[in-house]
């Protein structure tokens, strides 16, 4: 046994310390791609066995990956280098409210929709709102800054965390912002921690920004015959003086994929979908809504449905969710991506995707948050195939190219991780990287938090083959 | 002549470089505390200038301090190491929207007001609204991270930049962020920066996010026989489902003292008025002024005033503005402060400076966004008169303590600068400030960028008085 396990074994309860095959194997693989073995997995429930660890792994210069559920699509929680997984899902959920200062302070463990089961209690909510929120942790989502639907009116997870407590790579406690909405005081190290994907530390605690619960909300779906007319229908409503909180895309291709693996009633034969969503007070809705009709039916939407209850609006959004599963039982594998472009660019990038798709001969599906650009490019293919494999690598290094080229980014919510690590330098230049790295370097001079992540390493290339 | 100018002179036009004493001398003061006289002035308007500038001081080990149109009430432009002011407010003014991504790509010299003036053409706002907003630069607003009362609804100027353009202090030209509202390509450099107060580098150019322009706006006032209520009135309508653009609070010496100055009609035997804005679409706001009155009337406001039309509304706010040049006429020097603390612990801190107002038997007005709990205690005093400073110095110590105490930070927008360093250590002890030095040394290894700014000198001591 390793001497840092040991020191480990000594300090933590025997069931705190994971050695074995199998219990490591679990922890080997997330939602993204690759599977990497740790030496040994931590299970911490509290700040002082972060701090332990931490200070353990520092000294034997072992390193430190940390885990929520694992439902990362981009490697986050994968231990590349082994060393110790972190996991923090088994922390006590602690989910303390401060109605009068809009605040809720909690604990890394705790499960993204749980915060607004709690908070709605006060008639408050929390926004950011991805697609995993009913398995995910709060814990991941703060490292890797999620995003989801809501981020076009309400903005991202980082937009809502005013204060952290995070142990350092060196394994000091620090306090970075508060429980005040604003605040000038020094750098702000808690956006440069949140999406910073577990390389700057372990974060432990949170303070969250909430906001009044809107009190009514109204879905609309919009049926088009041309993708382009679609994209031109987003423009239009968001320079119309109206924000929605969600306006989501769907090609044919995902449209006809959920309607294979269960039947929403989709129109099959539209060539994209537009669904929305309206949120506010009542009064305010209804006005709204007949502007968003109109827009729509000036743009060319062939159909226009309104839902007229709680239960229709919920089988759009339902429908909408299926989008990911139906698309998974196309092909065994699927690379999931999220470039982004700037809005006005949505209708380019998906004429972009169109050429990639054919050059390349692959399935790909494209769906997403169309409202703030964040499209989800998926690639549906078999990792067991070689060569198919190796047109998807280059179907991927096409995407981000073409983002990039728009004006856009490589990344919009799912993060850098393993998989993007190689396109960094081409988005932010040599010295836009240097930078970063200094910062990475001066806080982990050992460079033990959650090595391999999002910095490429010399001539890294993309690799979704099993080598 | 130092060798450094010489160098400076002969790449620059002969205009652009100051290095007679008036020039000096009008580059040595900013709307804080303190005269710092400069070694040159150089008037950029290029970002190649920049990097020269930039390159050349980092050769020669010569500070550069950043300034705009030095409207800073905490001391960033101040050149208190000598060297170089860098003035960007020649720089041409640059705003470039593109209404369809709802942004606005703007250079540094441009002056905050001037960019709604050009974005509501197209229906859309930039919410941010420093009380300089007229007169200050935006380069001078991302510095400082900037607030104003809208930050209550809206947040504060980094939370309306998704991009820049930044010279590193090496001369480096890098870009983070981008055009998209989603990102999370690597660390969150753009965040980091704003608010860095100069001390990472030179912003010549900021991708700005815009939001639809809400079509209509109600103001209200409510006056209170007692601070106390006037404080629970505030968190009663916030956990309402009501979030107003803007909730502004005066005491009864600034009420008084805006009377005295420009007389407005606002009630001098008050102890405490909100302002409040509500904006939205006008059938919301209909309902909300209705629910809003009830509140007040609930929480024991003696007068509720609703204006009837523009000019009313104008006039409240007009009051508002007046606060600041009134209590500036009751004696030569005014310490202005902007502790700020969670919303539920305002009525405490307006107690907690109530003593310490008679404790230093010292004029103190407090007036602010109380909405957020950015209170701006406001100390008049007279800088010629030591034994006077010296309690003032007293008073301002136990104004930061109060508000860390209260789970609150030094300062909400007004910026750390050379007045708050001293204090920094008490609200993100040692290790906190470490971290943030880290960055600081690692992307400034010569510390020429700003130096004497917001990180402390050994055993610094807040003087107000001429050494």
């Amino acid at each position: 046994m390793k001497e840092w396990i040991n020191e480990l074994n000594s300090f933590f309860s025997a069931n705190q310390v994971l050695t074995e095959p199998a219990d490591r194997y679990s922890y080997s693989f997330d939602g993204s791609f690759g599977e990497y073995l740790p030496d040994a997995v931590v299970q911490v429930k509290t700040k002082e066995e972060v701090v332990h660890v931490m200070k353990t792994a520092n000294r034997y210069k072992v390193p430190v990956t940390p885990r929520g559920q694992g439902t990362c699509l981009s490697g986050g929680p994968l231990p590349v280098k082994g060393g110790i997984v972190l996991d923090t899902s088994q922390w006590p959920a602690s989910i303390d409210v401060t109605p009068d200062d809009l605040i809720a302070v909690v604990s890394p463990g705790v499960l993204t929709a749980s915060i607004n089961q709690e908070v709605e209690k006060y008639g408050l909510t929390y926004p950011p709102d991805p697609s995993s929120a009913h398995v995910s942790t709060i814990g991941g989502n703060l490292a890797e800054n999620s995003g989801g639907p809501r981020g076009l009116k309400y903005g991202v997870t980082k937009d809502y965390v005013i204060g952290l407590e995070l142990v350092t790579p060196e394994g000091e406690i620090i306090k970075t912002g508060g429980r005040t909405i604003k605040n000038v005081t020094g750098f702000d190290l808690t956006k440069l921690v949140i999406g910073s994907e577990g390389t700057l530390g372990v974060i432990t605690k949170a303070t969250l920004k909430l906001v009044p619960k809107p009190p009514a909300v109204q879905t609309l779906m919009a049926v088009f015959d041309e993708v382009e007319l679609s994209g031109k229908a987003i423009s239009k409503t968001l320079t119309s003086g109206i924000l929605p909180s969600k306006m989501e895309f769907m090609d044919q291709a995902s449209v006809q994929a959920v309607e294979n693996y269960k039947p929403s009633g989709l129109p099959v034969d539209a060539a994209a979908l537009l669904m929305i969503e309206l949120d506010g007070r009542a009064e305010a809705i209804k006005a709204e809504v007949i502007q968003v009709e109109k827009i729509m039916k000036e743009l060319g939407a062939k159909d226009i449905v309104v839902p007229k209850n709680e239960e229709e609006a919920a089988k759009i959004w339902q429908a909408r969710k299926q989008v990911s599963p139906a698309i998974a039982k196309i092909k065994p594998t699927k690379v999931s991506e999220d470039a982004t472009v700037p809005r006005s660019k949505i209708a380019e990038m998906m004429e972009r995707l169109k050429v990639i798709k054919e050059k390349y001969n692959i399935e790909l599906v494209v769906f997403g948050h169309a409202g703030d650009g964040n499209l989800h490019p998926n690639i549906m293919c078999d990792k067991r195939n070689e060569e198919e494999m190796i047109r998807v690598e280059q179907a991927v290094g096409e995407i981000f190219e073409a983002a990039v080229e728009l004006g856009g980014t490589l990344s919009g919510e799912h993060g850098i991780g393993t998989m993007k690590a190689p396109f960094m330098e081409q988005e932010l230049g040599s010295a836009g990287l240097d930078m970063m790295k200094r910062i990475k370097d001066s806080w982990d001079p050992n460079g033990i938090m959650n090595p391999g992540k999002m910095f490429p390493e010399r001539d890294q290339k993309l690799v979704l083959r099993n080598e």
